[in-house]
C-alpha cells in the first residue's frame, strides 16, 4: 500500500506536510476532502482520524498519523535526510519556537472552523472576520520579523541556508494569508525567506493552486 | 545564574512547563506576569521574549526559550530522564499528536487574549464567551476521549504507566477548564488520566492555586 496524505488543497496545515514530504523526496498519493462541505467529518474519515482534521498521513502499513507538526517530526525522525530540524537541543528549541509561534498562536485562531463560528454563530460580517484574521497574523508576524531579523543563525532560511520546520510553517502561513490580502511590507525578513522557499519545487508544488485536486 | 521561569500562575501553557520541570526534578525560580494587566507586554519582558507570551524559560547562561511545547521538548532532549516522550518515532508521533490536539486545536482558541478580543472588540457577552470556550474544548476532548479509550498503549497515563507530554497538556487543559465549569462526565478516560496526574506532587505543585504568586 502506498503512503496516502489525506488533505485539502487550501488547508495551511496540509501545505506544511506536503512541503515536508516533498523536501524529503517521499512519494505519496492524495485523498482530498472539501472542508466547507464537511467531508472531513464523514464516518469513513473519522474512522481513520477521529480528530476529524486534515492533514492525516496514512503509512504503508495503514497506521494513520495526525497533526501536521507531529507528522513532520515523525518524517524527520524516520527519514533524517535532509534534516528539517537543527542538530543541537538549543537550536532545535529555537526553530520549534518559531514554528509554534505560527502553528499554535496564529493558525489555529484563523482556522476555517473558527472563522465559520465567527460568521455563523456570532454573526460577524465579512469585514469583521477579515479584521480578526489580519489581527492575529500581525500579532504573530511582528515579533517573528523582529526575532528573525536580529538572529545571527538566519541565512537564506530561518536557520542557515537549508529550509526546515520553521520555514515550512512560515511558507504555509504566508500562502494562507493571501486569502485575506495581508500586506507583507512590514515583514521584509519573512518575505525574503518565503521568496527563497518559492525558488524550490518542493515548496511550489505544495501550494494550494498546484494541488492535483485544487478547485 | 539560576534557571528562571517567566510565567503566570493561571496560564495553561505555564502549567505545562511547570509540570515538566517538576517531573524532571529541575530547580527554577519564578518571575510572574499578570496577563490582565499586560505585564507580559512590558519592554523588559519583550527584550527577553519578543513574542510577548508566557511561559519563557531563561537558562543559566541567559538564553531564553519560548513556546511551551518547544521548551518541554528541549528539556526532554537536554535532561532525558524521566522521558516525556516514548522511544519509537511512531509512538512519539502518537503522543505529539495528542499533545498538539490540545496545544494547537483547543488552547490557542481559548487563550485569554482571544477571549478578550471576543469581549472587548466583538462585544460578546460573558455567556457567549463561556459557550465559545466550552465549544472548542468539546470539539477537542470528544475525539481525544474516543482515541485514548480505544488505544492499547494507554495505561495509567496516555502512554503506559509514566506521565509524559500528552498527559502534561491534558492536565493543564483540565485545570484551565475549571474557570468555565466544563463538565468532565463525557470524558471518563481523560478524567482518569487527570486523576492519576493529581496523585503526583510534580503535577499538584504545577496547579495555578499552588503557584507561589497565585492571587
Amino acid at each position: 500500500m502506498s503512503r496516502v496524505l489525506h488533505n485539502f488543497f487550501r488547508s495551511s496545515a496540509s501545505v506544511r506536510v506536503r512541503a515536508a514530504l516533498n523536501l524529503k523526496g517521499l512519494d505519496y498519493e492524495h485523498v482530498s476532502y472539501t472542508l466547507r462541505q464537511g467531508e472531513h467529518r464523514s464516518p469513513a474519515f473519522l474512522s481513520l482520524n477521529p480528530q476529524g482534521l486534515v492533514p492525516a498521513l496514512q503509512l504503508g502499513d495503514g497506521t494513520v498519523l495526525a497533526q501536521s507538526l507531529a507528522i513532520i517530526e515523525y518524517l524527520d525522525e524516520a527519514y533524517p535526510e535532509p534534516a528539517l530540524l537543527p542538530a543541537t537541543p538549543l537550536d532545535r528549541a529555537w526553530i520549534r519556537s518559531l514554528a509554534q509561534a505560527i502553528a499554535c498562536d496564529i493558525h489555529p485562531v484563523n482556522n476555517l472552523r473558527v472563522l465559520q463560528y465567527l460568521d455563523e454563530k456570532l454573526g460577524i460580517d465579512e469585514e469583521g472576520v477579515a479584521r480578526w484574521f489580519r489581527h492575529w497574523v500581525a500579532e504573530g508576524f511582528a515579533p517573528l520579523e523582529r526575532q528573525l531579523a536580529a538572529d545571527p543563525r538566519r541565512g537564506r532560511f530561518c536557520h542557515g541556508d537549508a529550509p526546515g520546520l520553521a520555514d515550512i510553517c512560515l511558507f504555509a502561513q504566508i500562502a494562507n494569508n493571501r486569502r485575506f490580502a495581508v500586506d507583507m511590507t512590514p515583514y521584509p525578513t519573512l518575505a525574503a525567506i518565503n521568496a527563497h522557499c518559492l525558488e524550490s519545487p518542493a515548496f511550489v508544488e505544495a501550494l494550494p493552486e498546484n494541488h492535483p485536486h485544487a478547485s
